[in-house]
């Protein structure tokens, strides 16, 4: 992996293999030895590498020769249709958000913070000491490593009112990232058939969980100030759904934030209901101006499921959130946790621990929102600039995105080729919404890559719509 | 946090709150600043920490106050009896097979083996460099790390035939975990309602998952030798089913290795139902004195999906597996993990490649394969010589267990108990089986720590059971 003596010799077969015929013998080791100036055993590796790719193959005692050919006919998969039957959900195709990209376009379509605002030296020191760690060799607690239980307990115990009863570590379940978190509680709370209430717009991961789970997805508008409490009412009378899946601090994609006023007039609904609020709190670490203050943390009569990630803020890799859920509604994601994934990886628990827990995360945390004040200010500047026909309704509060309204009528599909051929890559709206749009959005991610090319990303967006709405 | 003077003043006013009435004033700032000799921001800060852990609140201009003590009234969470409805499937405990222990206990009852038979040194290496790596920061694609993906591909093409079709890195798709990848095969390949042929005895964890995914899970018998084809076929017949559910290397808990003829047997009856074989090789890195061929490896029509798991012979903290499928299943499947977790940690996948590639792996499974027969023939000779009353039908030619039969009408649940008073757990055959267990079982996993003590752990299983049947 690391000699690049090897993969030098390794270049020099695959060319060599793909020039000769199937049943070819290699030269010798020795004569390899010769004519790359290797040690043998750097030229066995290579050899070794190339087998393992299904290159060559060594017979003992006779030499390495070319692979023969393996048959190619096409494959008959017809059977499966029939077993498999229709599916019980639509598919829907992997999300824009979810996209790689080469390094020389403008990338305004993530989901994800780009690197650099991620903690990498807090991460690298914590993964390390994790290996060195029991956590490497053990398997902790279905529920999670209760240390890590206490601290998502204790984030929420913070904001909590007098009066209020806080969650307590024994109401934390650690998830492998909070989309199985989603997957869960739409299962476990509701399942196949059952109604459930979504924002519209709102997060595509959960729209494709919910989709997944079989539940009814219900959209209820969301404004930039939350769901209008009539509204949710009638849609709770009109379906006797028990959950409603928002995000009430900077909803993704609209950046919305709740007033505390409307959370309040929100959860008196959800009460009245005897419903459920799945609040997810993906962007709690994405605070700007404001700080979020959790809808879980002023209520303890178990209404609030309550949802926390840790993956966008500290790591891709350190795959780990929580869902902090009270009563008999604990038990059940509990139980579907426990045959889903069994338990989450010990070592990506300790380590995001210790990241949260180092003093360098509340200092990392300050230095992330001047960050994202930054870029969200310099795309606001560019596109207000260069791009006046995309609409921004509202600046966010925090979050990662910023939510455009174009023109009606705007082709998006074209659209976003047009920004693509260009160099710009950015988020139909139509992937947040449950139903039928009802206007031509785009999303625009401000935690991509390199930040100063933002004004021209801006600018190539405000040229195709102009050249889209001449 | 690391302002040692404001701790100072926090330790001493947590005291004073302790003895001080609900709604008492503190003292002033300036008083506490004179008292603890500190500034006027360290005692500022102090405030600040305590409010935040609920102690006290402070009342612009009127200044801080002893907070109300919490009631502490018992959560009414009754209202979620309606809202939950009842559940879709009945709960099932948390498996013996996951309890941890105290130490001086001798454990036969664990599904994972001990630490001493992990690749410590290989595993903790590969986590510091991935640590290291790029993997430590970025994400990779949904259906896993390409090179993983490769590697579990060529595991496979190690044993195909000439004229069949291997499989590609595209058909395989990693997973944080075996486990999921059950669940997202029942849910993907059959669904809610839909029949599930499993052998029976089984792996709990595949019972867990069926019974989840709301599977109709229909039993078919399963010998030493594998399930009878006649019996299959009328399985597949009255039922209607699409999918089976088997082990044919080592399966948990009873050890049976299906011969090779029966293994295309049980395909021929597969693929004239048009159905899927969902071939679990849990054991793949636990041979004894065989080396398992996976039927997958054989199969290129899209009949067989195969799962394999690095997480018991990796480290229960690398969670890693694969599952392998063809055609439209494999799409299914690939869906279904999209939404249910978008990817796995790439850290856990670059380091599992890492330990598997690694020279000293092959060298470490040469020498695992060692200690488990070790194990394995400790455990049966102390059961010959001290529980004669366990009948040892098959002797396991890999995996972690044995499988034991008590005479008829033992009372297993006293039985476990009894055991356990007396420093031995062992797991009761009940929870391995769909339906009614077909007579007194009890598994027995020579994978635990301390084998020195395995005689006696036999020695003392056996006095129960001459307790019991006098």
């Amino acid at each position: 992996m690391t000699n690049d003596n090897s993969s030098r010799i390794v270049d020099g077969l695959r060319t060599w293999v793909a020039a000769a015929a199937p049943g070819a013998q290699l030269p010798s080791t020795r004569a390899l030895v010769a004519q790359y100036q290797a040690s043998p055993v750097t030229v066995q590796k290579a050899l070794r590498a190339l087998a393992t790719q299904g290159l060559v193959e060594t017979r003992p005692g006779a030499g390495t020769f070319v692979r023969a050919v393996r048959t190619t006919r096409p494959a008959d998969y017809g059977w499966q249709t029939a077993a498999l039957r229709a599916p019980h959900a639509p598919a829907r195709s992997v999300a824009t958000a979810l996209r790689s990209t080469p390094n020389d376009v403008i990338a305004f379509h993530s989901g994800y913070p780009d690197r650099e605002l991620l903690p990498e030296r807090l991460v690298r020191a914590a993964l390390v000491r994790a290996a060195r760690s029991e956590a490497a060799l053990s398997r902790p607690p279905v529920a999670g490593v209760p240390e890590l239980q206490s601290w998502f307990a204790h984030e929420l115990r913070a904001t909590t009112p007098a009066g209020v009863s806080p969650p307590t570590p024994g109401d934390v379940i650690v998830l492998p990232g909070t989309q199985s978190g989603l997957s869960s509680v739409f299962r476990a709370l509701a399942g196949p058939g059952q109604p459930v209430l979504m924002e519209s717009p709102t997060y595509w991961g959960a729209i494709l969980a919910a989709s997944q789970a079989g539940v009814h997805v219900v959209p209820v508008p969301a404004g930039a100030h939350g769901p209008d409490p009539a509204e949710l009412t009638r849609a709770f009378e009109e379906t006797g759904a028990r959950l409603l899946y928002a995000q009430p601090n900077y909803a993704n994609p609209t950046g919305a934030q709740w007033s505390a006023e409307r959370g309040q007039q929100v959860l008196d609904v959800v009460r009245a209901h005897g419903a459920f609020l799945v609040e997810d709190d993906w962007a709690h670490d994405f605070g700007i101006t404001t700080t979020p203050v959790p809808l879980a943390a002023g209520e303890d009569s178990g209404h609030v499921v309550y949802l926390r990630s840790l993956t966008k803020s500290v790591s891709p890799a350190v795959r780990v959130g929580a869902v902090i859920a009270r009563g008999p509604a604990r038990d059940r994601i509990l139980a579907d946790r426990a045959a889903e994934s069994v338990y989450v990886s010990g070592l990506l628990q300790t380590a995001a621990l210790d990241v949260v827990t180092h003093p360098g995360w509340q200092t990392h945390l300050r230095g992330l929102r001047q960050q994202l004040r930054a870029r969200r200010d310099l795309l606001l500047t560019g596109m207000a600039e260069h791009a006046p026909r995309a609409h921004i309704e509202n600046v966010p509060t925090g979050g990662l995105n910023l939510w455009a309204r174009l023109p009606d009528g705007t082709d998006l599909y074209q659209l976003t080729r047009d920004c693509e051929d260009a160099g710009v890559i950015i988020a139909a709206g139509t992937e947040w919404f449950p139903a039928e749009p009802t206007g031509s959005y785009i999303r625009l991610n401000f935690a991509g890559p390199n930040p100063a090319a933002f004004p021209d990303g801006a600018r190539i967006i405000g040229e195709v719509l102009q050249h889209h709405h001449g």
